[in-house]
Parts: C-alpha cells; sequence; structure tokens
C-alpha cells in the first residue's frame, strides 16, 4: 500500500504513525502541497477534497485520516486498537469525531494560521482548542487512553487526536496546564514504532 | 434506552431518525437548552462537553451522534447501514468525519448563528459549506448514496449527512444550485420510518 501525505500535515502524520506502531510495509510519496500538488486533477481523482492523506491499497483509495485508521485496524485484525463491541466501537467513534471536528477547526485550525498562513479568526480557534483540551485532560485524569473501554490498550482515537495536540504550540496554544495530556503524548510517544510529528522551529513544546 | 436530545438539534436528529428508521423502542427526553439543561451538572456527568444527544442503554452511556449511530448499528446488527469490511467500513467513516468536521463547522453553524443566535464568521462557515456541498453533489452524481461501497443500500453516513444539509437553508445555505443532493434528501424522506428534522420558520425548504 502507498501512503501520500506531507511531514507537516497532521492529518497526515496520524496514518503514518498508526502504519509505524504496527509495523505495517507501505510506501510514502510526499504530495508537494507548495505546488499544489493536493489540487492537480491527478490527486483529485483520489480524493476530491484535494486533501492529504490518501491510502491506496490495490483496489482500494482510501480518503480522510479517520478512514484510514479504520481500514488499517480492521485489515491488520488489530482488535485492541479499533473493538468492535457496540459500546467500545462507540467510545472510539466519539473521538474519532473529535479529532475531525473540535480538534481540526481548534489546535489544527491554529496552526494552520502559523504554518501555512492560513485565514482563521486566531481567538475563536485558539479558544476552541482549549475548550477541548480542558475535556481531554479531564477525561485523562482518571486513565491511560482516551477511550473509555476499560484503560488496557491504546486505540485508534488516541492516533486521531495526537498529532494536532502535540502540534498545538505551533499554533500558540499552550500545553503547559494540561498535566494529564502531557503525560498522555508521553505515553504515545514511548509507543514501540512511534515516529514523531515533524515540527517547525515555531512549534518546539517548551 | 433512552434518547436525550433536542428537536431542534441536528444532531439529536441524526440519533432519532435512525432509531426510528430500524423501528427500536426507545424513550426520548427533550433537554431543557434554554434553560441550559445541557450545562447542569446531572448532564455533564452523561457528557463532558454539555451537548445533545446522549443515548443512555442499560449501563453505556454513548455521547456524540456518529458514536450512537455506530452503537445502534452494531447493537442492532444492521451490517447493510454500518458494513464490516475494512474498506466498506472506511467508505462509511470518511463521511462521518465530514458530518462532525465540515458539516458542522459549515451548514451547521451557519444554522447555529440564525437560530440559536451563535456567534460564527457567517461568511466563512456559508463559504464552507458550499466547499462541502459541492464535493458532496459531484460524489451523489454516480451514485444513490454518499458511502462508495456499491451503491445497493443507504449506510449511517447518509444518516449523519442529511440532517444539517436539509436544514442548510435555515442557515441561508441555498440548495437549490445541487440537484443532486435534493434528490438524495428526498430519497431519504422516502425510507421506511423516516421522521422529519423539525423547521423554524426561517427555513423551510423553497
Amino acid at each position: 500500500m502507498k501512503l501520500y501525505h506531507h511531514p507537516l500535515s497532521g492529518h497526515s502524520h496520524r496514518a503514518r504513525l498508526f502504519l509505524h506502531l504496527l509495523n505495517i510495509e507501505h510506501d510514502e510519496e510526499e504530495v508537494d502541497l507548495a505546488a499544489r500538488g493536493h489540487k492537480s486533477p491527478e490527486f483529485l481523482r483520489l480524493n476530491r477534497f484535494g486533501q492529504v492523506p490518501v491510502l491506496v491499497d490495490g483496489e482500494h483509495v482510501i480518503q480522510d485520516s479517520n478512514a484510514i485508521l479504520v481500514y488499517i485496524a480492521k485489515k491488520a485484525g488489530a482488535t485492541q486498537w479499533l473493538p468492535e463491541t457496540p459500546a467500545e466501537a462507540a467510545a472510539v467513534q466519539r473521538w474519532l469525531s473529535v479529532a475531525a471536528g473540535q480538534i481540526a477547526f481548534g489546535p489544527a485550525a491554529a496552526r494552520l494560521v502559523t504554518v501555512f498562513g492560513s485565514k482563521f479568526d486566531v481567538d475563536e480557534v485558539i479558544a476552541r482548542a482549549h475548550a477541548v483540551l480542558n475535556v481531554i485532560d479531564d477525561e485523562l485524569q482518571s486513565r491511560d487512553w482516551i477511550a473509555d473501554i476499560g484503560n488496557a490498550h491504546p486505540t485508534i482515537a488516541d492516533i486521531a487526536l495526537y498529532s494536532y495536540i502535540a502540534g498545538a504550540p505551533e499554533g500558540n496554544v499552550d500545553l503547559s496546564g494540561y498535566r494529564n495530556v502531557l503525560a498522555w503524548l508521553a505515553r504515545i510517544e514511548a509507543l514501540p514504532g512511534f515516529v514523531p510529528f515533524q515540527q517547525t522551529a515555531a512549534g518546539l513544546r517548551a
């Protein structure tokens, strides 16, 4: 399989991190965002939204980072990472939704402003980042991993949340008040096979 | 099981619609948003984000509308609505992410401004609504249902997208240019068990 990605895209990093954690052999092709490679006709045929990452596995073309995490987990039979009982699958989905919602339009958007010059209301997206970080920090008070399913093993929900929270300081979202979040970041970073999310000079975590 | 909801919340409608389409017996309790019932200590114990809907089923408390759709589909064994092969599950997840992302921060946000007086940049969220509607309209050119898995049956991705697209005109997002989207809305509205998303006077579709 081949992952189309960009090293400064947190959505890409989610997919790449999970492939490495599961030690799945794959190719990686960097899409030249500066040359608008993600808006080329060829790339738009892979993803009409014109966004990285995209995973191509034979006849299957998977768009959206959450969907790629689901695809990889299911194909690998990695039920620890994506449990299949109704309540456990729902507990994971809850945080995939947060990753696609408040995280994408919170800390990820704040970082898009500083790293890529995107136009967002900076105060609004930074406030949204702190609102969601407050909840996540509370949730992590009582357990090691974000999905509330018994605490034994990380899930794809942790992977979906990791990249843009780790990169939040690049968007001027200060993490120093979130002790449980910082400990959780360190737990993910200690997993065998972990690969870091490339940071720009703007965002080295204090 | 009991669904905590509000009739003007599209996130609530997703869950309520799916329960009715599957003809699943349940109780419904309206949360008094005007009296800030969703921010009461009791409700925050069910959902730290203080948002409807929440589904309570015995010991299980499910937050997030996408997660509720996953829970219901899996509990009912409704694999037509949520297929379980890696590629099919990913194809559904892709649009659950869109529902939690561009839809929530696009047409849903535009409607929050007009219906609830929420503060968003109106031009930004309306532009985001049209961007995602354009892609969805393109995708629906070649098939009846949004997840690209062979076109036979709607999935929970259609349910997740329906409510805020149906309600988009309430947020001054004009749907008249999206012929495929309008035909898809009508297909969903023709499903046995369909229950409408309550519209305010602001938003009766032309």
